[in-house]
């Protein structure tokens, strides 16, 4: 008998004949006689509902009372799926995040778990039940109710999985899985049978927007297995587990593409100790996430360089601010931004052993025409910023090369 | 510095503004230095909604479950009255009925309250929050969530108020207070400033529906002063209390018209002991209430008598299924029953210290032309049933002639 965590996202619990459908896919899953938990999210819509209530009353409601309505979402959906399960005979009892024994610290709307107590959850699955934990919520030690932030369902079941010792965490969403591609950009995309923890951590900050990064982190900390499927079929989707051996015979497990990013370069920044650290610390400590960094070399006798970084489009605004307000003091010449780029990056362990990658990569782009402006690498990544208007061409072409 | 209870139903928080309304009475009372506790119900609507989903799920949902899913209307209108107080800048904290410190047995759905630990409470009113708690719901002593059923949450005010020593409790309403009769009915009707609890229970149990008796009830048996009065007007409403000695100098305090009562009538019953027994046992297995019940005197030497009771007119025809099943065995001749009946009552306690009261009453409708067919007494009330052609009538008849 195995101990199979299941966990439901929003569309697939968006309507009552959907969480019929979960009820009846859960049952099935039963009838193979393992113990399963089942952690379901807010109906697709509802919270945005909430949001929308809260905003009327106020434009910047409490965080506090945000995770106490906004936790009432999952709490309508686990009274609804046990219902469902008792109207086609199977046993089973819902229980909040507090109830489940989930707790968290009081960093409202987008708390961490600090542990979990699985003592009441074990004692409804022992007695033959299963049992519906809402996704996404806990409480305090002090007891308030707090809410976990985006992708907090998924973090909820991989924590009860690590928590209850589970032998299977599945994550049930809309697609089938993780894939080479984006299937609607690549049509010769194919679905992946498994992926390690980092491949599927680059993947997850590189857009390809299947889980968040956070999951996969809490997964991979407590070596959580997990599959990530499709509610509406029965395929098997993509297991995500820790590295092994094997996996590194694969070169590159997959290429992503990022429309959503810009490109800022400072002209002429004077080449002395601490300017660069002065120019990010300014951007850092107005929120503004900066992903790629390059700085080139000083150019001949100007003692002056150039820096550029990729930041999100929303940002660049807010960017540009700050750094006309320090330019002066930064002695940097000039500001130019670019919003019509794509950063391209391809992703596999195997990179690790395999040689001569990225020559491949740029050899690929050279083919098909794609000019490099930008050029990133880590252990098992390499990013490209490139024009924006042949980013799909581009990934097609790199896709081939590596995965077809 | 006095601690005040206020309590708003589903129609007072109807909507954001509504809402709105309630934050900024509660900043008025609050404003006068003192200590205020909000209760509030679910926004008017939504506990119905709920229901419709979980029907469209199963048709007779688990009633733990039903409980999991109510709980959430409250838990929705506690954290968005707590936004509007933050709006208006109250500090203000929600609290669900668990969190409140409200511990019930676990007979779901309708749930009664065994203790109150108002510590948390206690805690934020100190320091110096609005403290706005969730109506109708609890949990149990093992932490399952309980609802208390109809009119539960004017329940969780009052025992909040009896458990926190409140100086006032204030159930807030969509009518003014509690009136002699029906407005709607006897233009002449007057708002009552005051009325015992026996007075304000024999007015629930007739038809005034202003408040469920068992709230009532709750108050009386822990001695909870309480003021039922409207949330759209500044008028004083009608304070519920402790019998007081001047209260007995006025002898009617109401009169009530119960439109929704059929009669029903057992012709020749056998005139033997245990025959009335076997008859009401019947009745009472089938869940069927009964109200009046009147036995005439023997028929002369036929040994056998008549029997006529009241009951909801919705339970007459499975009343009737009862009663023809055990004709034979019981030995009476005929059901007559009759569905054109009302039943007028009055209710004072001052009709211990007055006499002639009846008499009076019987004047009254005589003289308003108005045959009766039965006649039921209690210490402090009258009731009869009359044509119910002649009810309204016959009310401001009665009206004109006690409290006119």
């Amino acid at each position: 008998m195995a101990l199979i965590v299941q966990k439901y996202g929003g569309t697939s619990v968006g309507n009552s004949s959907r969480i019929k459908n979960v009820a009846s896919r859960v049952a099935q899953a039963r009838k193979r006689g393992d113990q399963i938990v089942v952690v379901v999210s807010a109906m697709s819509g509802v919270t945005d509902n909430l949001i929308k209530l809260a905003k009327e009353i106020m434009p910047l409601p409490s965080e506090r009372e945000m995770d106490v309505l906004l936790a009432t979402g999952e709490q309508t959906t686990i009274a609804l799926t046990a219902m469902a399960l008792h109207a086609i005979d199977v046993p089973a009892v819902s229980l909040t995040g507090a109830q489940a024994g989930i707790v968290t610290d009081g960093v409202h709307t987008k708390a961490k778990i600090a542990n979990i107590s699985p003592k009441e959850v074990h004692k409804l699955l022992d007695a033959g039940n299963v049992v519906i934990v809402a996704g996404f919520q806990g409480q305090t030690s002090d007891g308030h109710i707090t809410t976990l932030g985006r992708g907090g369902s998924d973090l909820t079941a991989i924590a009860l999985a690590a928590a209850l010792r589970a032998d299977l965490c599945q994550i049930y969403t809309d697609v089938d899985g993780v894939y080479t591609a984006d299937p609607r950009i690549v049509p010769a995309a194919r679905k992946l049978s498994e992926i390690s923890y980092d491949e599927m951590l680059e993947l997850a900050g590189l857009g390809a927007k299947v889980m968040q990064s956070r999951s996969v982190e809490f997964a991979k900390k407590f070596g959580v297995t997990f599959e990530v499927r499709s509610s509406l079929n029965d395929n098997p989707g993509t297991i995500v587990k820790e590295e092994t051996a094997n996996m590194e015979s694969v070169v590159i497990r997959g290429v992503s593409l990022d429309k959503n990013q810009a490109k800022v370069t400072l002209a002429l920044v004077p080449d002395q100790p601490g300017i660069a650290a002065r120019i990010f610390k300014a951007i850092g400590d107005s929120a503004i996430n900066v992903d790629m960094i390059v700085q080139t070399a000083s150019h001949g006798t100007s003692g002056a360089t150039d820096i550029s970084f990729t930041l999100d489009k929303a940002d660049l605004l807010k960017a540009r601010k700050v750094l006309d307000g320090i330019r002066a003091d930064a002695g940097f010449k000039e500001v130019i931004a670019e919003e019509n780029i794509g950063k391209l990056s391809i992703v596999g362990v195997g990179m690790r052993s395999h040689t001569g990658v990225a020559a491949r990569l740029f050899e690929a782009l050279a083919t098909a025409g794609v000019n490099i402006s930008m050029i990133s690498t880590s252990e098992i990544k390499i990013s490209v910023v490139i024009d924006l208007d042949k980013g799909e061409a581009a990934m097609k072409a790199v896709h081939a090369v590596f995965l077809g």
